[in-house]
């Protein structure tokens, strides 16, 4: 399936695109954590993402402010991402590190017959509890997860 | 379709108001994180927010208080607001980033047959679990989302 | 509607007591943030909730402990409580700012038929995923969120 | 009913045991908050847990670590625990104040007749759903909710 | 059953593996906490998590990076986890304990029949909520935790 991963290390200088292969499947990143490292600098490091918005404008968001010797990790709660999106650092020099799940949701085959609009209900709502939960290993053959560092 | 973005940078005297155009859509916004900025003085920033209870009347609430030196960045855990909302500083001359995502629940066509009463019912849980998961974009055509700056 | 707030700035010797009038609905607190104020003095705050057991009985619970120096908010996750609850500050003298949801569950019209064990069965999931999702306005006419303060 | 409650405040040498008497409903913790109080030495306290597998074999976890100067409060984000569990100071003399929920789900009278095994599939899941949702009150005459300090 | 238990002690040089038994049961991890220990040097610790992605590869993330000083403990949100996973320390010498829930999948038999296709939906459904809610000791014959520390 060649799942893209979730996980990354930021420096200045260096931002981290991620964007799935168009393969039909929709994908959800789940943004968990950003940490500081040892070598990271005791200033503040600012985490933005990049992303569109539902008209394909570009909009940027600041994920986290860390900084070493008074926050050096915090939780991000699962913040939700539909890719493509840009991680970088917008202030200070990192590294940060950047961990979550990436979700990838399949869709399997859809043959519609005469019941077509409630069967697409149905599969709609499922799908939707489905990745909802995060638990998408327990779906085989729904939803893969891969949370890892490039 | 022109979806407001949830995501701003607020400053002393500069609110940030957040207010959907009247499209006959549910919005909602689900707030994330709080983060200073380098620029941002070592002094308590605190994040208030402004809205409506269900009577009309002006409501308002702290989100966070944040210093650059102990705390630079909070969750929020998903802070979840119906707007028309303004975000503020009430101490603290900032920048204060915000961000977190907005929710736009299309309704789509509501045609009723005589399993009216059932139908509606249906379709009030479906959209329920749909956004609570805060996947607006797994369900396409439902649900749409935006996190970004201005 | 008439919907109590929730929402407040404690004080020592200056509790806020949350008591939705009786109207038959069902009234949850979902408390999110717990936030000092740049004129709180900089020793330990800690807030206390007072509530009541299924027996009636008073049970105390120590929500946060805050520092302005150190820790001047602290996400409280969405803990949740029932009314009637008293917010307290146990120690220091604040001010302390909380912020959160006040759910209220109208149950409507329930008219009960020979179907009305199964019409029931149904009703009780539907208003349990519904506040669960902590996405009142998006059930009209079946909950109402309030978040402010007073 | 005589629901035991949840909430304690631990202190070196005197630890917590949470064992609800065997009244054939189930229990469940959800452990919320780990706060210090402004007598709490400014030293790291460990809050321990100590409960079973499902061999009945006796497990311990490290729930939190808190130091007044630094970090007089965290947000356990719900961690849930199956009761008989003991909780302690593993360091640190105290004292830590503990919160939460503790859920009990109520079965009801379970009459089976031919639709058995549908019956209980629906059953099942709909307590789940309930207990997931942490909203017990809302679902009166199947779960109670006590948060309390003793 | 002999489930295997999530909690433990990480240290410099002593990693621990997390690999259930191959016993046909679909296992999950959900990381809770990390927090330092009295005896930890006041340095940044950083905890990371080597899993597999979806193809078999092996893939790295920082969990969370804590100094005794500045952030003793850390919720980690439900960071969910598919084993098998490696814990270990990558920079500090610890320790720092881990602790969450290990959730199991009893799938029970499977007989199909006619209506296949039909079941399989349904159950796989039940399951995906089930174990999404972390209350697997509701759901008695279905689901079981263990939280510890080995």
């Amino acid at each position: 399936a060649g799942l893209p991963k979730l996980g990354c290390q930021l420096q200045a200088g260096k931002e981290v695109r991620f964007n799935p292969e168009d393969d039909n499947y929709d994908h959800q990143l789940s943004v968990r954590m950003a940490c500081v490292d040892p070598t990271t600098k005791d200033e503040l490091n600012v985490v933005e993402i990049e992303g569109q918005d539902s008209e394909g404008q570009k909009v940027k968001a600041v994920l986290a402010t860390l900084k070493p010797s008074s926050l050096p990790s915090v939780c991000l709660g699962g913040f939700e991402i539909t890719p493509p999106v840009v991680f970088r650092l917008r202030s200070g020099s990192g590294p940060v590190h950047i961990s979550g799940q990436h979700l990838v949701i399949m869709e399997g085959d859809q043959s519609f017959d005469e019941d077509e609009e409630e069967e697409e209900e149905e599969e709609e709502e499922e799908e939707t509890l489905t990745t909802a939960k995060k638990r998408p290993a327990l779906v085989t053959q729904k939803l893969s997860v891969s949370s890892g560092i490039n």
